[in-house]
């Protein structure tokens, strides 16, 4: 087999290895508590100059200290070992996603082991002001419940709605993405920086749960499409192991895409937009314009547990055009998996199903690209699970990704 | 500004850095002929460790060899220094690019700068061993031309028609690609490696003239989207600085993208793709169907330059269509420049304006997301460059690109 002269193993791959032993080492002390470097070597199956070198970076970063020396337990002679230990009050991470009508917190510990979790509601008017009290106030409680004071924050990562604050989508009409991306991107950004003294990376929470849901299930899936299905229809991308934002942080509109030419208004300006089909608000309209008493989620889950005929086939017709959409999408990306997001897809099982009927005629002549299509694992609610991953930095995904740095140097 | 914890500077940056700086020794070498590694590092102004780390590779890969000391013209004392200067016979790269009706070769020396190339055409209808032939007699021809025997090749990078060798592609209707592809895949790579004893990378030409562009034009565009209309029309994607195979390596099918659902038939054995609208054939075909007596590219250049209404009709509504599945894929990867390639896309101007046109409808709520829409700078021939960046491997387009090693052992 030819091998290539002149050509480098991908830098990436070495500190991918790197991560990975990073987060043995890291399993190591959280499952067994305090380890000398000996201990870690042979528990891990790392040579002790490796383990030398990633605990000398945990040191350095604070997550973990030096606890004692194993001088007490130690039979032989030489000099005692250091044992070394997480450190539970130094390193949590918060992950924060700001939805439409709620915010979910997830707090993380210095092991990027989730420690606390919950949820704040808020009405969809609620300006950027009172959803970040309604978040410091979740905060506040969380620690209380779980004894920590985030005196020592390593990091926020911070979903919001709308596009990437890379952009600044000036041309955006007013209300299309709820409030303003432009002030929730300072406001957000800003409050928290000064509230927890912390480094903050802000994304739109649709692609912070794409990455989510690459990085669970085992392994990671390099090319995923994301369709969420809710309020609006939103969409990410994981092109070749990457977060994809776009030359302009705007990349994912799928629900922006014409599928209807010439067919209902869209709030974005347009006509025949995915969203005016597919989004839950145009699902539920439909049905009802149709003679369907379906009102809410609760009603659509109930009418298709019934089997609803009129439902069923609103249903069938969305997801034909998100299918439409997506098909179109993997002919140009050859995503590995699509996955449809939104508490809609995991009622009405007749989406997915439609989806990929749709996306297999789509690509008939192309079966060998044609992607697994199934439900997010993940509720509406882990976004704040993407926005830690993000902020660890330990998925390979995010290699290439802005820097936290940068994305604060942009102009707001 | 805040900056992450515990977060390194990406890998990446300093195998690109390295790079760049091998790039500026060879020009140095290339531009003033043999210099001391001392002379190199105030010419290039890196430091002596620098320099002597990049020639002690240079040296190994055998792209520069010691021809002298500075003896003779030394004033000072102390040890004489080596005089280093490129191998002019040795280290040379092939590009290859095999077209539907011609193959396309181009020869790089060590320096990676393009020392002879040349074309030889065959029929549409010739198999892989008389496109092989037609390739070594070019090869031959061309080595004979400029005194190089090809006993040292670095490495061979083969561009060709059909998807990327990565996927075996079984389900694609035969003949949709030409002489199937899994054929050309083990001749084409086994044949070369065969004749030259160097390392092979066999990709798709449309992929590997989407890399040409993305890194011609100075400067290198890190998120492109490349359109070829031609006998078919083809895609490549570059996203955030990569370019994209796909899940099973067949990422770019914008052609068999449906954009005219119910259309005519596709060789696909779909409907409506936009290659039924937008290749060359179908534009000819429908100029005559309506009466337009335009039966080659060179009359439909006459048929728009002297303003023929029919031909200029066919030509908008063409790219319309293309300007529809761009705008698409425009909302959901966001790309910088899109480029239009193909002969006709020059001769008939009118195709990348109204392109420009579609996709601003499209994307007009998103305005920020607007890509430069532009011809292709380089010329259908210029597939064989593409396939030599790809070998050089010295973009970081292709960081995380499948090595060669890796491509060679998928199953045929």
């Amino acid at each position: 087999m030819p091998s290539m002269v002149g050509m480098e193993m991908p830098t990436e791959v070495h500190a991918f290895v790197r991560r990975t032993h990073t987060e043995r080492v890291l399993r190591a002390l959280r499952e067994r508590g305090a380890l000398s470097r000996g201990e870690i070597a042979e528990v891990v199956g790392l040579s002790r100059t490796t383990v030398s070198e990633i605990t000398r970076d945990l040191l350095r970063r604070g997550v973990i200290v030096v606890v004692d020396t194993d001088a007490a337990v130690r039979a032989g002679s030489g000099r005692p070992a250091e044992r070394l230990a997480l450190d539970p009050n130094s390193g949590q991470f918060l992950g924060v996603d700001f939805g439409h009508r709620r915010v979910h917190v997830a707090v993380a510990d210095a092991s990027h082991e989730i420690v606390a979790s919950g949820r704040q509601r808020y009405p969809d008017s609620a300006g950027w002001p009172e959803r970040i009290s309604a978040a410091f106030a979740l905060i506040d409680r969380l620690g209380a419940e779980c004894g920590v004071h985030f005196h020592a924050l390593q990091g926020i990562g911070i979903g919001v709605t709308g596009p990437h604050p890379m952009s600044s989508a000036p041309h955006a009409p007013e209300g299309a993405f709820g409030p303003g991306f432009a002030a929730a991107r300072e406001d957000v950004d800003g409050s928290f920086a000064e509230r927890f003294g912390a480094p903050v990376i802000v994304d739109n929470n649709t692609r912070f749960a794409a990455l989510a849901e690459a990085i669970t299930g085992g392994g990671t899936v390099e090319d995923l499409l994301y369709v969420r299905l809710s309020d609006g229809v939103g969409g990410a991308l994981v092109v070749a192991g990457r977060l994809v934002a776009g030359a302009t942080g705007l990349a994912g509109e799928l629900g922006h895409v014409t599928v209807l030419p010439g067919g209902p208004r869209c709030r974005c300006g347009k006509a025949g937009c995915l969203e005016t089909v597919a989004s839950v608000p145009t699902i539920l309209a439909s049905c009802q314009s149709r003679g369907a008493a379906v009102g809410s989620l609760d009603e659509l889950r109930a009418a298709v547990r019934r089997g609803d005929p009129v439902v069923g086939r609103v249903l069938r017709e969305a997801a034909s055009a998100v299918g439409r959409a997506v098909g179109m999408v993997a002919m140009v990306v050859n995503p590995a998996e699509v996955v449809i997001g939104g508490e809609i897809a995991h009622l009405a099982p007749v989406l997915v199903r439609q989806v990929t009927a749709t996306v297999a005629a789509e690509l008939f002549p192309w079966s060998a690209a044609m992607p697994v299509i199934r439900c997010a694992r993940l509720s509406d609610d882990d976004g704040a699970l993407g926005a830690l991953a993000a902020l660890f930095h330990s998925s390979p995904l995010l290699a290439g990704h802005p820097e936290p740095a940068r994305i604060s140097a942009q102009p707001a």
